[in-house]
C-alpha cells in the first residue's frame, strides 16, 4: 500500500499533547503521514518524509476523525409525524419507541440493511469515522440477534440492546420480559454484540431491572453501557459506575452524587447527546460541571427516528458549545478522543503514530470553525484507515 | 432553453395555497416544469405535460430556494479569536464590529470579492437562491461603495449600511459620521444599493440618528430595512415601521406595541436571525408571539464573522423550530416566502407558475426533516432561474 502526507495542514488537531500544544495536541503548518492504514508520522511540514502520494490541505484544518459512540441506525419506517406533534407541544416520553419497534419488525433485512448503510455513509462525509450502534427496535430474541447481524456488516461497535423498552406483548409481564432479555434474547444476542445497553428510565426499566440485564451480559463478555439520567434522575449511572461500564449515556439529570461518582476515576466516561435535548426541546446537560469535576465527557448524536434524528457530529459540536458551555476545543475533543474512551479504543481518536489513519480535512482554518460556524457543512474529505472515503 | 420537468416529487411545498394543501400548498406525487427560467406548471405529477428533459425526484421533496434576506458578506478576516474567548464567557457587544472593519479596509477588491463569492456558493449549495447583502465594514464613502460594488457581482439585492457602527475615526463625533453617512457616503453608494440599513441599538446608532439616515437614503430611492431591538429594547421596530421599512430584523426584545405595530398590515416584516442569538447565547426572538399577533416573520442568517458565521438556512430553521416556538411548517415558509416578502419579492420563494424556477431538492421525503434532522446536509440539488447550480 502506497504512503501518503497530508502536507500544508494549517492546524493540526492530535489529540496528543506529546506533539503539540495543549490538550488538543496541536500543531501548525503539519503534515501527517500514512502508512498501512496507520499513521506512520506526524510534525512540521518542513520535516516530514517522502511518502508516495501527497495531498495539499491548502492551509486547512485536519483532525481525527470523529467517534460517535452512541447511536440506533438499525430501524425502519420514520417518525415524522411524531416530530411534528411534538414541535407543536405533545411532550416526549420512551413510548414513542414503539411505533420503530413495529416499523423495525415490519422491514425486511434489506430494508434494515440499506438503512444502516446510509445513515454511515451520510456520518461517515460529515466526519464520522468510527459508530456504534445498538439493537433495540426488535425486541424479540431473532428481531434483535437479526438486527445486531445487520449492524455488524457495517461497524464492529455492536451493542445488545433488547432492554430498549418493554415490548407491548410484555405490558402486563414486564418481569417476565427480563428474563427473556437475559436468556434466550441474550444467547441469541450475545455473538453478534461487543456491548450491553440498558434505557434506565421510569417507563423503561428500574435499577434493579437494569442491574440484572448488565450483570447477566457481563457474563457473557458483552461490556455494560447504560441509557442513564435523561428524562430525571434516577439510579442509571451509580449504577453504570458501579459495574464499570464504559459509559454512562444521557447524564442530563444529575446528583451531585452522580457527578462525583463520575469523576471518581472508575473509568465510566459521562456520554453526552445534546442532539436528544435539542429535538426534544429538553434542557441540556451541564458539560461544565462535569468537566470542572474531573469526569471525562464523550460527544455523541443518539441518532435515532425519535428523539435525535440528526447524524452530524458538527452539530453537536456546536450546540455543546452553544448550550452545555463546552469550549470549542473542549467539544472537538470530546467528540473524538471523549468517544473513543466511551469505546474504550485506543486506535481511534488521536492521531498518534500507530493510531488508525482516520482522520478529516475541514473546509475551514482551524477546528474551532465546527462550533462558530454552525450548520455548515465544513468537513470536506474523510480518510478511514488511510484510504479516502468521502 | 429547453423545458425540464422534476417528476416523482413525494412531497412539494409551493408556498402558493391555490395549487396545493394547507398554507405551504403542499402537493403529493407532484411535478413541476421548469421553461425559461421560469415555473411553467406545478401539479400531480400523472398529469405533468411532457418536456424536453427529465429529472426523476425519487420521492424525495422539493421546496422553493431559500430567500436568505439579512446577511453580511463583505468582509476581510475572521474572528475565531474572539468567537473562542465569547465561548469562554466574554460578552458579544458591536465593538468587536471594528476588528472586521479593519481587516475589510486592509483587504484587496480581489480578496473581498473571492470571500463573496465562497459564501454566495456555499449558502447556494445549502439551498439559498436569493441572498441579500450589506456593506458596512468599509464606513468610509470609498470603502462603502467598494463593498457595495463587490456586493453587486453576485446579488442584486444589495444594502447600503455605512450606519453599521461609528467607525474609531468618529468615536469623537458621532454627529460628524452621520453628516458623512447622509451625505457624501450616501452620493457614493446610492448607485450601488437597492436598501439602506442602519443599526439601531445602544452602542451604535440611537433613533434620531437612524431616522435622518434611514430618511436621506429613502430620499435617494433606497428602501428602508433596518438592525432592530437585536441586543435591547429600542425605538428601531417603531421606526421601521413608521417609515415603511421592509423589515425590522432581529425583533429580539419586543414590547407589547413593538408587536402590535409589526402586526398593523403596514407591510414592515419581522425578519429572525436565530443564528445571531444562537452564537452569542443570547435570548431567541419568539417567534410565536410575532405569529400569533398577525406579523409576517421571515428567517435568515444574518451571515458575517462576529455574532453569526453561519450561512446554513436549513440551520436556522431548525433552530427556529427548537427555540422560537415555530412549527415546521412556519420556518419553512419563513426561510422562503417569508424571505421574498422581506425583500419586497414576489417572483421568488414561491412555485406559482410565473415565478422564478428556484428550487431545490431535499435528501429527505418531506420539508419537515430540515427541523427533523438537525445539522444534516440534507439539500440535494439546487436549481436557480431553472439552471442546476448545486
Amino acid at each position: 500500500m502506497p504512503t501518503t502526507v497530508i502536507t500544508n495542514i494549517g492546524s493540526l488537531v492530535t489529540n496528543d499533547p506529546s506533539l503539540g500544544a495543549g490538550p488538543l495536541g496541536l500543531v501548525a503548518d503539519a503534515a501527517v503521514v500514512m502508512e498501512d492504514g496507520r499513521i506512520a508520522w506526524v510534525g512540521p511540514a518542513g520535516r516530514a518524509p517522502a511518502a508516495d502520494e501527497t495531498f495539499d490541505a491548502g492551509g486547512r484544518a485536519v483532525l481525527p476523525g470523529f467517534v460517535d459512540s452512541h447511536s440506533h441506525l438499525v430501524f425502519g419506517g420514520d417518525r415524522t409525524q411524531e416530530f411534528n406533534a411534538r414541535m407543536s407541544g405533545t411532550p416526549y416520553t420512551a413510548g414513542g419507541i414503539r411505533t420503530t419497534v413495529a416499523a423495525t419488525r415490519a422491514a425486511s433485512d434489506e430494508e434494515l440493511d440499506a438503512n444502516v448503510a446510509r445513515y454511515v455513509a451520510e456520518a461517515r462525509r460529515q466526519g464520522t469515522t468510527t459508530i456504534e450502534t445498538k439493537s433495540g427496535y426488535g425486541l424479540t430474541p431473532e428481531d434483535e440477534a437479526r438486527s445486531l447481524r445487520i449492524a455488524g456488516r457495517h461497524t464492529s461497535e455492536t451493542t445488545y440492546l433488547g432492554a430498549h423498552i418493554v415490548p407491548p406483548e410484555y405490558t402486563d409481564d414486564p418481569a417476565g420480559y427480563v428474563d427473556l432479555v437475559t436468556g434466550p434474547m441474550l444467547d441469541a444476542c450475545a455473538p453478534h454484540a461487543r456491548w450491553v445497553d440498558v434505557f434506565c428510565e421510569k417507563g423503561a426499566f428500574d435499577g434493579d431491572q437494569a442491574r440484572a440485564i448488565l450483570t447477566a451480559g457481563a457474563r457473557r463478555g458483552l461490556v455494560p453501557r447504560v441509557h442513564a439520567n435523561q428524562l430525571g434522575p434516577g439510579p442509571g449511572v451509580q449504577l453504570a459506575v458501579e459495574l464499570g461500564a464504559a459509559s454512562a449515556d444521557h447524564c442530563t439529570h444529575l446528583t451531585d452524587a452522580d457527578v462525583d461518582a463520575l469523576a471518581s476515576g472508575t473509568g465510566t466516561v459521562a456520554t453526552l447527546l445534546p442532539g436528544a435535548e435539542f429535538s426534544t426541546r429538553a434542557t441540556y446537560p451541564d458539560a461544565r460541571r462535569l468537566i470542572d469535576a474531573g469526569a471525562v465527557v464523550a460527544l455523541s448524536t443518539d441518532c435515532n427516528p425519535g428523539s435525535s434524528f440528526t447524524s452530524s457530529m458538527p452539530f453537536c459540536i456546536a450546540v455543546a458549545v452553544r448550550d452545555m458551555r463546552m469550549t470549542p476545543d473542549e467539544a472537538v475533543a470530546a467528540a473524538t478522543l471523549g468517544g473513543a474512551r466511551a469505546l474504550r479504543r485506543d486506535d481511534v481518536g488521536h492521531l498518534t503514530p500507530g493510531a488508525r489513519a482516520d482522520l478529516m480535512l475541514l473546509d475551514a482554518p482551524s477546528h474551532v470553525h465546527l462550533a462558530y460556524r454552525p450548520g455548515v457543512p465544513l468537513v470536506s474529505r474523510v480518510w478511514q484507515g488511510g484510504i479516502q472515503v468521502a
